[in-house]
C-alpha cells in the first residue's frame, strides 16, 4: 500500500480540513458577484499589506542566499514591489472573467418531459504543494476563489515567510466579504503536507507544483487525482526551411527570457541542411547572452565546445544550459521528442507550411507552436488570467490550467414519474432532442 | 512504493503494448469517414460470428453455474441473442454519433498573427480491467475506436470463452477496414492484466470496471490515471410531498428493474410524516416482486421486519435486498447521502419543485434526479451512444462516459516569430480576442 509512507492526517490538520470543506461548500453556493467582490477585496488587501509582503520576500531571500540557493531558485523565489504588482493584477483580470460556474453544457430532452441537464460546479477543495515561488500563493488562491472552491496550500520552506505574508494579506481581504477566510490556509509543517496526501473526501484535487520527484512522490502516494506538474523539458526544432535570423531570435527568448521557468527549451534540433550558417549566426547571440551549448559530435563539429552526454537529451536544466543536436530530417526530430521530451511544449521554425502542419499534428505535448516562442505556454498569456499550473499528463485539464480545470460539472435529471422499464420494454422510446442551451 | 506489488511486463506484453500503441497512433489520424466504416465493419461481424458467440456465452454460463456463482454475477455475465442484438445496435448507433476528434474547443488572437487553437485529440491507449459482462467488450472497443483510440482489454475469468469469440469477431471486422486489427487486444492472464498497470508512457487512461475493491487496488498500483467506476450506494429520497403511488413506481423500478447495475438503488430514504402511508403501498409491491426489505428501527414499527444494521447504509447489495431508513427531514437524508452515498446517482421525489432544486444543488453526486429512476445514469439512455463505464470521482469525466471522455486537447499556437519578451517588456501588448470557431 502506497499511503504506508505517509502520517496519518493530526486531529488538527482533520479539524482544519473539515472547516475548510464546509467554508467551500458555502463559496460554491455564492453568486458570480459574490466571488468578483471576494478577489478585488483580495487585491486591495495585498496592495495594502504590499510593504509587509516584499519585507518578508527579502527576509527569504537572505536567508536562502546564506544557505547557498541556486540561481534559478533564487530567481523563482523573488518576489518584489514589480512582481507583486503584476501579481494584484492578475488577481483582478481574474475577477473581470466570465463565471466558471453554472454553465450549462449540455440540456437535452431525453423523452417528453424527461430532461437531461449537465451544469458547472466547483470541485470543492484542491490541495496544493509548491516549492519557492510564492507569488503561486495568490495565483492559487484566487483561482481558488473565482471558481468556488476552497484551497489548502504548502509552500517550500524558502518561501516561508513570503507566503504566511501573502496568506495574512488574503484572508485580511476576505473578512469583509461573504466569502468565509476559512475557505484558505496555508500548512507550516512538513507533516501537515504529506498527511494532506490522506485527505481523500475532503481534498478533491491535489496540485503539485515543483520538481519531477515531487510529482511522482504525490503520484505514488496518494488516492486523490493529481493534476501533473512535471518537468518541462521542451524543444525547438529548427528545420531547412526556417527563417534563419527569426529562429535564432525565437531559440533565445526560449531559452533566455526566463530560464528558471518550465516552458523554456532545453534541447534545440537543428536540421543538418541549415546547421551550419545557423549556428555560425547563434552561437554568439547565445555567447553574449551567457548560454552554455552542449552539441552532439556533429554540433560540436560546427563550433560548439561542449559534449552533451545521453544524460543532458532528459534533463531540464532550469538555467542558461541548452543542448544542441543536429538531426537529419524531420522524423528524427519528431522520434527524438518523443523519446525525451516531457509532454510540455515544442514549437517548430519553417517557412514551409506543410511541414509545420505534420509537426503541429505529430507532436503530441500539450502545447505545439509554430514559429513563435515556447515561453507563450502560460495561462495569462493564453488569456484565462492565471494558471494553478501547467498539466503534461494526456487528461484534460492540460496544458495551462485556468478557471475551467478547476471546475467539474454535474447531471441533473428532472421527469414526473419516468421509470427505465418502460424503456427496456419498448413501451417508449427515447428521443434524444438537444434543447437550447 | 505501490508499485512492488505488480510485476514487470513481459517482453511479449511489452511488444503487444508498442504494435497497439502504434496502432493507435495511426487510428488517431484516421478520418471520421474510416472511423464509421470501422464500426460499421464490426457490427457487421459481431452479427455474422454471433451463433459462436452466444454458444460462448452459455458455456461460460453452464461453468459459472457449477462453480456456484452468485445470481447477480450471472445476470451481468449473460450475453444471449437479445442483448448481443442491443450491443450490436449500439454500436451501430455510435458510428452515427459526431465525431469527437478535431473540435475546435477554443480558438483566439493571442496578438496580432498570433493565433491559439485548443483541438480535441485522441487519448491513445486505454486500458480496460473488468469483471463478468463481456458486453463490455463491445461497448468499450467500439467506444475506443469511434473516439480514434487503441484499448487493450482484460476481461474476468468467467467470461473467458465469450470475450475471446467477441474479440475474434472485432478483429475479423477491422481486417477489411483502414482500422489496424492491432489497435484492440484481449489480455487473458492474470499477470499480464496486473503487468498492464505499469505500462505508464504506452496506456493513458486505465478504466476498471468491477468492484470497489478493483478499483481501489488499481488506484493504488498505477501512476496511470484512472477512471474510477466504483461501487453504487444509490438512494431515493421519498419527500413529505411525493406523489406516494409515483414514488413507489420510481422505487419498484430503482430496485428491480435490473438490480445487478450499479445504478439501482440500495437505500430508500423516507420522510416521517408520509412513512405509514408510503409503506402501507410499498411494502406489499416490493414483496410481490421479492424484494427483501430491511429496515431501521422506525420502519420496522411501520411493518418491515428485517433489520437493517449499520452496515447495511454502505453496502451494494447488487441484488433483490433494499435497506430503508425512516428521515424527519430533507437535511437528514442529505446527511444520511453525504456519509454514506458513493456520489453515483441519488434521486428525491416529491411534489415540492423548491424542495427539488434544494436536493438537486445540495447532492453532490455525478447524478441527481428528480421524480425519476435512478436507473436512467448510463450512457445510452443519456444519449451518448454507449459508455466506458460510470465515474464517480469528482473530476470529469464524471457520470456516464461517453466518446467524449475518451479524447482529449491540443493547443496549437501559430506565430510569425512572436517572442514572450516584446509582451514582458511593454513593447507588445496582448489582444485576447476571440475567433469564430
Amino acid at each position: 500500500m502506497p499511503v504506508q509512507a505517509v502520517p496519518e492526517p493530526s486531529p488538527e490538520l482533520l479539524s482544519l480540513a473539515v472547516g475548510l470543506r464546509r467554508a467551500a461548500t458555502d463559496l460554491g453556493q455564492t453568486s458570480d458577484q459574490q466571488r468578483r467582490d471576494a478577489l478585488l477585496a483580495m487585491a486591495q488587501s495585498l496592495q495594502s499589506h504590499a510593504e509587509a509582503i516584499v519585507a518578508a520576500n527579502l527576509e527569504d531571500r537572505q536567508r536562502a542566499e546564506q544557505n547557498g540557493l541556486a540561481p534559478a531558485l533564487l530567481a523563482r523565489l523573488k518576489l518584489d514591489g514589480a512582481k507583486l504588482d503584476g501579481a494584484i493584477a492578475g488577481v483582478r483580470q481574474l475577477a473581470e472573467l466570465p463565471d466558471p460556474l453554472g454553465q450549462r453544457q449540455l440540456h437535452r430532452e431525453l423523452d417528453e418531459g424527461l430532461v437531461l441537464e449537465r451544469v458547472s460546479v466547483a470541485l470543492g477543495v484542491v490541495g496544493v504543494i509548491f516549492e519557492a515561488r510564492p507569488d503561486a500563493v495568490i495565483q492559487i488562491a484566487s483561482l481558488a476563489i473565482r471558481s468556488g472552491n476552497g484551497a489548502i496550500l504548502k509552500g517550500g520552506r524558502e518561501a516561508e515567510s513570503t507566503n504566511k505574508a501573502v496568506m495574512i494579506a488574503l484572508q485580511d481581504g476576505l473578512k469583509a466579504t461573504t466569502v468565509s477566510p476559512d475557505a484558505l490556509a496555508l500548512l507550516t509543517t512538513r507533516e501537515d503536507s504529506l498527511a494532506l496526501l490522506r485527505l481523500d473526501g475532503l481534498v478533491d484535487l491535489i496540485i503539485p507544483r515543483g520538481s519531477n520527484e515531487l510529482v511522482r512522490f504525490i503520484q505514488d502516494n496518494t488516492r486523490i487525482p493529481v493534476l501533473g506538474h512535471a518537468d518541462g523539458v521542451c524543444h525547438l526544432y529548427v528545420d531547412a526551411e526556417a527563417d534563419p535570423d527569426q529562429a535564432v531570435t525565437i531559440a533565445i527568448d526560449s531559452k533566455t527570457q526566463y530560464p528558471a521557468a518550465c516552458n523554456a527549451i532545453e534541447t534545440l534540433l537543428v536540421h543538418n541542411a541549415i546547421a551550419a550558417s545557423f549556428l555560425d549566426k547563434a552561437i554568439p547571440v547565445f555567447q553574449a547572452k551567457g548560454v552554455r551549448l552542449l552539441g552532439d559530435p556533429a554540433a560540436c563539429s560546427l563550433g560548439i565546445e561542449d559534449v552533451a552526454t545521453d544524460a543532458d537529451w532528459s534533463t531540464e536544466y532550469l538555467d542558461l544550459t541548452l543542448s544542441v543536436r543536429i538531426v537529419d530530417d524531420l522524423e528524427t526530430a519528431l522520434e527524438h521528442i518523443r523519446r525525451y521530451g516531457s509532454r510540455h511544449t515544442e514549437a517548430i521554425a519553417t517557412r514551409n507550411r506543410a511541414t509545420a502542419e505534420r509537426f503541429l499534428r505529430a507532436v503530441d505535448s500539450a502545447g505545439v507552436y509554430h514559429n513563435c516562442s515556447t515561453r507563450f505556454a502560460d495561462g495569462f498569456r493564453y488569456g484565462f488570467g492565471a494558471e494553478v499550473g501547467i498539466s503534461t499528463q494526456t487528461l484534460p485539464p492540460r496544458g495551462p490550467v485556468g478557471l475551467e480545470g478547476l471546475v467539474t460539472y454535474r447531471y441533473r435529471l428532472r421527469g414526473d414519474g419516468h421509470i427505465a422499464a418502460d424503456y427496456a420494454s419498448g413501451d417508449r422510446q427515447f428521443i434524444h432532442r438537444d434543447l437550447p442551451a
